[in-house]
Protein backbone atom coordinates (compact mmCIF):
# COMPACT_ATOMS: atom_id res chain seq x y z
CA UNK A 1 0.00 0.00 0.00
CA UNK A 2 2.95 2.14 0.70
CA UNK A 3 5.01 1.88 -2.47
CA UNK A 4 4.54 5.04 -3.45
CA UNK A 5 6.08 6.56 -0.68
CA UNK A 6 10.40 6.97 -0.53
CA UNK A 7 11.29 4.57 1.74
CA UNK A 8 12.94 6.32 4.89
CA UNK A 9 16.43 6.37 5.82
CA UNK A 10 18.56 4.50 8.12
CA UNK A 11 19.35 6.99 10.27
CA UNK A 12 15.95 7.81 11.32
CA UNK A 13 15.43 4.82 13.73
CA UNK A 14 18.58 5.01 15.59
CA UNK A 15 18.14 8.56 16.12
CA UNK A 16 14.34 7.74 17.39
CA UNK A 17 15.17 4.96 19.46
CA UNK A 18 17.91 6.68 21.49
CA UNK A 19 15.61 9.41 22.05
CA UNK A 20 12.53 7.74 22.09
CA UNK A 21 10.83 10.30 24.83
CA UNK A 22 11.05 13.13 22.69
CA UNK A 23 9.54 10.66 20.06
CA UNK A 24 6.70 10.02 21.85
CA UNK A 25 5.81 13.70 22.86
CA UNK A 26 6.19 14.95 19.30
CA UNK A 27 3.78 11.57 18.45
CA UNK A 28 1.41 13.22 20.19
CA UNK A 29 1.25 16.67 18.74
CA UNK A 30 1.28 14.76 15.72
CA UNK A 31 -2.37 13.28 16.55
CA UNK A 32 -3.15 16.79 17.95
CA UNK A 33 -1.94 18.16 14.95
CA UNK A 34 -4.28 15.66 12.74
CA UNK A 35 -7.13 16.45 14.79
CA UNK A 36 -7.16 20.32 14.25
CA UNK A 37 -6.10 19.54 10.47
CA UNK A 38 -9.21 17.58 9.94
CA UNK A 39 -11.29 19.92 12.15
CA UNK A 40 -9.91 23.07 9.98
CA UNK A 41 -11.50 21.21 6.69
CA UNK A 42 -14.83 20.71 7.97
CA UNK A 43 -14.59 25.02 7.38
CA UNK A 44 -13.89 24.12 4.72
CA UNK A 45 -16.33 22.08 2.97
CA UNK A 46 -19.64 23.73 3.08
CA UNK A 47 -20.03 22.54 -0.79
CA UNK A 48 -18.90 19.65 -0.16
CA UNK A 49 -21.18 18.16 2.28
CA UNK A 50 -20.13 14.70 1.85
CA UNK A 51 -17.00 15.25 3.17
CA UNK A 52 -18.44 16.52 6.27
CA UNK A 53 -19.38 13.25 7.75
CA UNK A 54 -16.01 11.09 7.37
CA UNK A 55 -13.78 14.17 8.15
CA UNK A 56 -15.65 14.78 11.72
CA UNK A 57 -15.46 10.82 12.24
CA UNK A 58 -11.60 10.93 11.44
CA UNK A 59 -10.96 14.41 13.44
CA UNK A 60 -12.87 12.64 16.54
CA UNK A 61 -10.81 8.93 16.07
CA UNK A 62 -7.18 11.69 15.77
CA UNK A 63 -8.18 13.11 19.41
CA UNK A 64 -9.24 9.26 20.51
CA UNK A 65 -5.42 8.69 19.45
CA UNK A 66 -3.80 11.79 20.88
CA UNK A 67 -5.92 10.55 24.59
CA UNK A 68 -4.20 7.20 23.82
CA UNK A 69 -0.31 8.69 23.57
CA UNK A 70 -1.37 11.00 26.62
CA UNK A 71 -1.64 7.76 28.21
CA UNK A 72 1.25 6.06 27.33
CA UNK A 73 3.56 9.52 27.77
CA UNK A 74 2.02 9.33 31.76
CA UNK A 75 2.35 5.52 31.76
CA UNK A 76 6.49 6.48 31.48
CA UNK A 77 6.65 9.42 33.45
CA UNK A 78 6.90 11.83 30.33
CA UNK A 79 5.74 15.11 30.80
CA UNK A 80 3.96 16.72 27.44
CA UNK A 81 5.74 19.60 26.98
CA UNK A 82 5.81 21.94 24.12
CA UNK A 83 8.64 21.27 21.17
CA UNK A 84 10.35 22.80 18.67
CA UNK A 85 8.06 22.89 15.94
CA UNK A 86 8.56 20.83 12.74
CA UNK A 87 8.24 21.93 9.45
CA UNK A 88 7.18 19.05 8.22
CA UNK A 89 3.68 19.52 6.94
CA UNK A 90 3.83 23.80 6.45
CA UNK A 91 6.42 22.51 3.75
CA UNK A 92 4.81 19.55 2.22
CA UNK A 93 1.63 21.78 2.11
CA UNK A 94 3.44 24.80 0.14
CA UNK A 95 2.68 22.29 -3.03
CA UNK A 96 -0.89 22.87 -3.10
CA UNK A 97 -1.99 24.73 -5.86
CA UNK A 98 -4.20 27.98 -4.83
CA UNK A 99 -7.31 27.50 -7.15
CA UNK A 100 -10.64 24.88 -5.85
CA UNK A 101 -11.13 22.70 -5.54
CA UNK A 102 -7.54 21.71 -6.48
CA UNK A 103 -6.12 22.97 -3.20
CA UNK A 104 -8.54 21.44 -0.95
CA UNK A 105 -7.91 17.84 -3.42
CA UNK A 106 -4.28 18.77 -2.31
CA UNK A 107 -4.78 19.37 1.12
CA UNK A 108 -6.62 15.90 1.62
CA UNK A 109 -3.52 14.52 -0.39
CA UNK A 110 -1.18 15.90 1.74
CA UNK A 111 -3.22 14.56 4.75
CA UNK A 112 -3.35 10.91 3.21
CA UNK A 113 0.96 11.34 2.79
CA UNK A 114 1.17 12.42 6.70
CA UNK A 115 -1.01 9.01 7.32
CA UNK A 116 1.07 7.10 5.44
CA UNK A 117 4.68 8.22 6.61
CA UNK A 118 3.17 7.62 10.21
CA UNK A 119 2.13 4.30 9.23
CA UNK A 120 5.69 3.83 7.61
CA UNK A 121 7.33 5.12 10.57
CA UNK A 122 5.00 2.97 13.25
CA UNK A 123 5.58 -0.25 11.53
CA UNK A 124 9.08 0.72 11.94
CA UNK A 125 9.08 1.25 15.67
CA UNK A 126 6.69 -1.75 16.06
CA UNK A 127 9.40 -4.31 14.60
CA UNK A 128 12.21 -2.46 16.41
CA UNK A 129 11.19 -1.50 19.93
CA UNK A 130 11.95 -4.48 22.37
CA UNK A 131 9.29 -3.41 24.66
CA UNK A 132 5.97 -5.60 23.80
CA UNK A 133 3.73 -3.41 24.98
CA UNK A 134 5.03 -0.39 23.57
CA UNK A 135 5.19 -2.20 19.94
CA UNK A 136 1.48 -3.34 19.94
CA UNK A 137 0.28 0.42 20.62
CA UNK A 138 2.22 1.13 17.19
CA UNK A 139 1.21 -2.03 15.48
CA UNK A 140 -2.40 -1.13 16.57
CA UNK A 141 -2.08 2.60 15.13
CA UNK A 142 -0.88 1.83 12.16
CA UNK A 143 -3.68 -0.11 11.42
CA UNK A 144 -5.91 3.18 12.12
CA UNK A 145 -3.20 5.39 9.92
CA UNK A 146 -3.19 3.15 6.85
CA UNK A 147 -7.30 3.47 6.90
CA UNK A 148 -7.09 7.18 6.92
CA UNK A 149 -4.38 7.42 4.35
CA UNK A 150 -7.16 5.58 2.57
CA UNK A 151 -10.01 7.48 3.45
CA UNK A 152 -8.41 10.80 2.72
CA UNK A 153 -7.49 9.54 -0.80
CA UNK A 154 -10.95 8.34 -1.58
CA UNK A 155 -12.01 11.70 0.05
CA UNK A 156 -10.06 13.52 -2.86
CA UNK A 157 -11.04 11.23 -5.35
CA UNK A 158 -14.82 12.01 -4.75
CA UNK A 159 -13.42 15.55 -5.63
CA UNK A 160 -11.71 14.77 -9.00
CA UNK A 161 -11.66 11.60 -10.80
CA UNK A 162 -9.72 8.49 -9.05
CA UNK A 163 -6.91 8.63 -11.93
CA UNK A 164 -6.54 12.21 -11.75
CA UNK A 165 -6.05 11.61 -7.69
CA UNK A 166 -4.01 8.83 -7.57
CA UNK A 167 -1.42 10.47 -10.36
CA UNK A 168 -1.66 13.68 -7.75
CA UNK A 169 -0.48 11.67 -4.97
CA UNK A 170 2.65 10.29 -6.85
CA UNK A 171 3.75 13.92 -7.45
CA UNK A 172 2.77 15.24 -3.61
CA UNK A 173 4.57 11.98 -2.52
CA UNK A 174 7.77 12.84 -4.59
CA UNK A 175 7.63 16.36 -3.03
CA UNK A 176 7.53 15.02 0.59
CA UNK A 177 10.71 12.47 -0.33
CA UNK A 178 11.99 15.97 -1.00
CA UNK A 179 10.76 17.45 1.98
CA UNK A 180 11.72 14.72 4.08
CA UNK A 181 15.37 14.92 2.96
CA UNK A 182 15.68 18.74 4.03
CA UNK A 183 14.71 18.13 7.65
CA UNK A 184 16.81 19.22 10.50
CA UNK A 185 17.81 16.06 12.34
CA UNK A 186 15.73 15.86 15.19
CA UNK A 187 13.78 13.01 17.18
CA UNK A 188 10.37 13.50 15.53
CA UNK A 189 7.89 11.36 13.74
CA UNK A 190 8.38 13.03 10.30
CA UNK A 191 11.96 13.27 9.73
CA UNK B 1 -28.08 26.30 37.05
CA UNK B 2 -28.47 28.82 34.12
CA UNK B 3 -29.86 31.89 36.62
CA UNK B 4 -26.66 33.94 35.85
CA UNK B 5 -27.71 33.87 32.64
CA UNK B 6 -30.13 37.09 30.96
CA UNK B 7 -32.88 35.02 29.68
CA UNK B 8 -33.97 35.21 26.22
CA UNK B 9 -36.05 38.10 25.04
CA UNK B 10 -39.98 36.94 23.81
CA UNK B 11 -39.17 37.63 20.16
CA UNK B 12 -36.44 35.08 19.70
CA UNK B 13 -38.76 31.81 19.83
CA UNK B 14 -41.31 33.06 17.00
CA UNK B 15 -39.01 33.50 14.31
CA UNK B 16 -36.50 30.64 15.30
CA UNK B 17 -39.83 28.43 14.80
CA UNK B 18 -40.68 30.43 11.87
CA UNK B 19 -37.36 29.53 10.27
CA UNK B 20 -36.29 26.73 11.53
CA UNK B 21 -34.00 25.38 8.79
CA UNK B 22 -32.22 28.02 9.07
CA UNK B 23 -31.55 27.63 12.80
CA UNK B 24 -30.78 23.65 12.26
CA UNK B 25 -28.63 24.61 9.44
CA UNK B 26 -26.36 27.13 12.31
CA UNK B 27 -26.72 24.38 14.91
CA UNK B 28 -24.95 22.35 13.09
CA UNK B 29 -22.45 24.95 12.48
CA UNK B 30 -22.40 25.69 16.03
CA UNK B 31 -21.43 22.46 17.07
CA UNK B 32 -18.54 22.63 14.37
CA UNK B 33 -17.47 25.61 15.86
CA UNK B 34 -17.73 24.33 19.63
CA UNK B 35 -15.52 21.35 18.16
CA UNK B 36 -12.93 23.84 16.27
CA UNK B 37 -12.43 25.73 19.61
CA UNK B 38 -12.09 22.91 21.75
CA UNK B 39 -9.47 21.62 19.69
CA UNK B 40 -7.41 25.16 19.47
CA UNK B 41 -7.81 25.47 23.00
CA UNK B 42 -5.19 21.62 23.09
CA UNK B 43 -3.13 24.16 20.72
CA UNK B 44 -3.31 26.76 24.21
CA UNK B 45 -2.49 24.88 26.98
CA UNK B 46 0.85 22.88 26.66
CA UNK B 47 1.67 24.33 29.77
CA UNK B 48 -1.47 23.15 31.25
CA UNK B 49 -1.28 19.28 30.54
CA UNK B 50 -4.15 18.62 32.68
CA UNK B 51 -6.76 20.04 30.33
CA UNK B 52 -5.79 17.93 27.92
CA UNK B 53 -7.63 15.07 28.26
CA UNK B 54 -10.87 16.66 29.03
CA UNK B 55 -10.90 19.21 26.07
CA UNK B 56 -10.09 16.63 23.52
CA UNK B 57 -13.26 14.39 24.86
CA UNK B 58 -15.61 17.46 25.02
CA UNK B 59 -14.45 18.20 21.15
CA UNK B 60 -15.02 14.62 20.34
CA UNK B 61 -18.11 15.09 21.95
CA UNK B 62 -19.22 18.08 19.64
CA UNK B 63 -17.81 15.95 16.78
CA UNK B 64 -20.93 13.47 17.42
CA UNK B 65 -23.53 16.35 18.03
CA UNK B 66 -22.07 18.06 14.83
CA UNK B 67 -23.23 14.54 12.96
CA UNK B 68 -26.53 14.45 14.78
CA UNK B 69 -27.76 17.44 13.65
CA UNK B 70 -26.12 16.62 9.93
CA UNK B 71 -28.64 13.51 10.36
CA UNK B 72 -31.33 15.94 11.24
CA UNK B 73 -30.52 18.15 8.45
CA UNK B 74 -30.25 15.27 6.31
CA UNK B 75 -33.66 13.50 7.45
CA UNK B 76 -35.60 17.00 7.19
CA UNK B 77 -34.13 17.13 3.54
CA UNK B 78 -31.84 20.46 4.35
CA UNK B 79 -28.72 20.58 2.63
CA UNK B 80 -26.20 21.91 5.11
CA UNK B 81 -24.59 25.16 3.50
CA UNK B 82 -22.88 28.48 4.55
CA UNK B 83 -24.88 30.85 6.27
CA UNK B 84 -24.13 35.00 6.98
CA UNK B 85 -21.48 34.01 10.29
CA UNK B 86 -22.96 35.41 13.06
CA UNK B 87 -21.01 37.68 15.26
CA UNK B 88 -22.03 36.48 18.12
CA UNK B 89 -18.68 34.21 19.77
CA UNK B 90 -16.11 37.31 17.91
CA UNK B 91 -17.73 39.78 20.17
CA UNK B 92 -18.08 37.52 23.10
CA UNK B 93 -14.85 36.55 23.24
CA UNK B 94 -14.08 40.82 22.82
CA UNK B 95 -13.73 40.61 26.58
CA UNK B 96 -11.29 38.06 27.01
CA UNK B 97 -8.39 39.98 29.19
CA UNK B 98 -4.81 39.64 27.13
CA UNK B 99 -2.73 38.31 29.76
CA UNK B 100 -2.34 34.91 30.63
CA UNK B 101 -3.67 32.81 32.71
CA UNK B 102 -6.47 35.61 32.65
CA UNK B 103 -6.74 35.00 28.61
CA UNK B 104 -7.14 31.32 29.12
CA UNK B 105 -9.62 31.71 32.06
CA UNK B 106 -11.72 34.16 29.99
CA UNK B 107 -11.59 32.12 26.99
CA UNK B 108 -12.77 29.14 29.11
CA UNK B 109 -15.63 31.11 30.83
CA UNK B 110 -17.11 31.99 26.95
CA UNK B 111 -17.15 28.71 25.76
CA UNK B 112 -19.06 28.02 29.22
CA UNK B 113 -21.19 30.85 28.78
CA UNK B 114 -21.77 29.58 24.96
CA UNK B 115 -22.59 26.76 26.33
CA UNK B 116 -25.12 27.87 28.58
CA UNK B 117 -27.20 29.96 26.41
CA UNK B 118 -27.22 27.02 23.92
CA UNK B 119 -29.08 25.42 27.09
CA UNK B 120 -31.40 27.78 27.54
CA UNK B 121 -32.62 27.54 23.59
CA UNK B 122 -32.56 23.93 23.53
CA UNK B 123 -34.81 24.24 26.72
CA UNK B 124 -36.74 26.97 25.01
CA UNK B 125 -36.87 24.79 21.56
CA UNK B 126 -37.87 21.59 22.86
CA UNK B 127 -40.86 22.66 25.37
CA UNK B 128 -41.94 24.72 21.63
CA UNK B 129 -41.47 22.01 19.00
CA UNK B 130 -44.47 19.83 18.37
CA UNK B 131 -42.66 17.53 16.53
CA UNK B 132 -41.42 15.09 19.93
CA UNK B 133 -38.63 13.20 17.77
CA UNK B 134 -36.77 16.60 17.48
CA UNK B 135 -38.54 18.15 20.81
CA UNK B 136 -36.80 14.61 22.45
CA UNK B 137 -33.47 15.30 20.19
CA UNK B 138 -32.95 18.95 21.75
CA UNK B 139 -33.88 17.55 25.24
CA UNK B 140 -31.29 14.95 25.25
CA UNK B 141 -28.99 17.94 23.73
CA UNK B 142 -29.46 20.60 26.34
CA UNK B 143 -27.88 17.82 28.83
CA UNK B 144 -24.76 17.57 27.03
CA UNK B 145 -24.69 21.48 27.04
CA UNK B 146 -25.30 21.37 30.63
CA UNK B 147 -22.83 19.58 31.49
CA UNK B 148 -19.92 20.79 29.13
CA UNK B 149 -20.87 23.88 30.41
CA UNK B 150 -19.75 22.78 34.13
CA UNK B 151 -16.51 21.64 32.70
CA UNK B 152 -15.30 24.60 31.23
CA UNK B 153 -16.24 26.12 34.70
CA UNK B 154 -14.45 23.70 36.15
CA UNK B 155 -11.33 23.70 33.71
CA UNK B 156 -10.69 27.64 34.61
CA UNK B 157 -11.32 27.21 38.27
CA UNK B 158 -8.53 24.80 37.63
CA UNK B 159 -6.34 27.74 36.92
CA UNK B 160 -8.01 30.31 39.56
CA UNK B 161 -9.59 29.93 42.46
CA UNK B 162 -12.80 28.97 42.62
CA UNK B 163 -14.76 32.11 43.54
CA UNK B 164 -12.58 34.03 41.40
CA UNK B 165 -13.41 31.93 38.26
CA UNK B 166 -16.98 32.47 39.59
CA UNK B 167 -16.80 35.98 39.64
CA UNK B 168 -15.58 36.22 36.16
CA UNK B 169 -18.05 34.29 34.91
CA UNK B 170 -20.90 36.25 36.31
CA UNK B 171 -19.15 39.48 34.72
CA UNK B 172 -18.68 37.79 31.75
CA UNK B 173 -22.36 36.60 31.58
CA UNK B 174 -23.78 40.36 31.72
CA UNK B 175 -21.16 40.94 28.51
CA UNK B 176 -22.60 37.96 26.85
CA UNK B 177 -26.52 39.76 27.64
CA UNK B 178 -25.09 42.93 26.13
CA UNK B 179 -23.81 40.93 23.02
CA UNK B 180 -26.56 39.51 22.78
CA UNK B 181 -29.00 42.51 22.97
CA UNK B 182 -27.01 44.06 20.02
CA UNK B 183 -27.06 41.05 17.80
CA UNK B 184 -28.50 41.03 14.66
CA UNK B 185 -32.44 39.48 14.35
CA UNK B 186 -31.14 36.88 12.44
CA UNK B 187 -32.68 33.03 12.88
CA UNK B 188 -29.67 32.14 14.57
CA UNK B 189 -29.83 29.88 17.94
CA UNK B 190 -27.14 32.74 19.59
CA UNK B 191 -29.05 35.86 18.76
Amino acid sequence: MLGFIAPTRSDWLPRALQQLDEVLIDHAHCEKKAAGAAVSLLFRCAEYPFLLEPLSELAGEELEHFRAVLGVLAGRGISFRRQRPSPYAGRLLRAARNFEPARLVDELLCCALIEARSCERFQILADALREPTLAEFYRRLLAAEARHHGLYVDLAAELVPRAEARARLRELAKHEAQVLSEMPALPRLHT
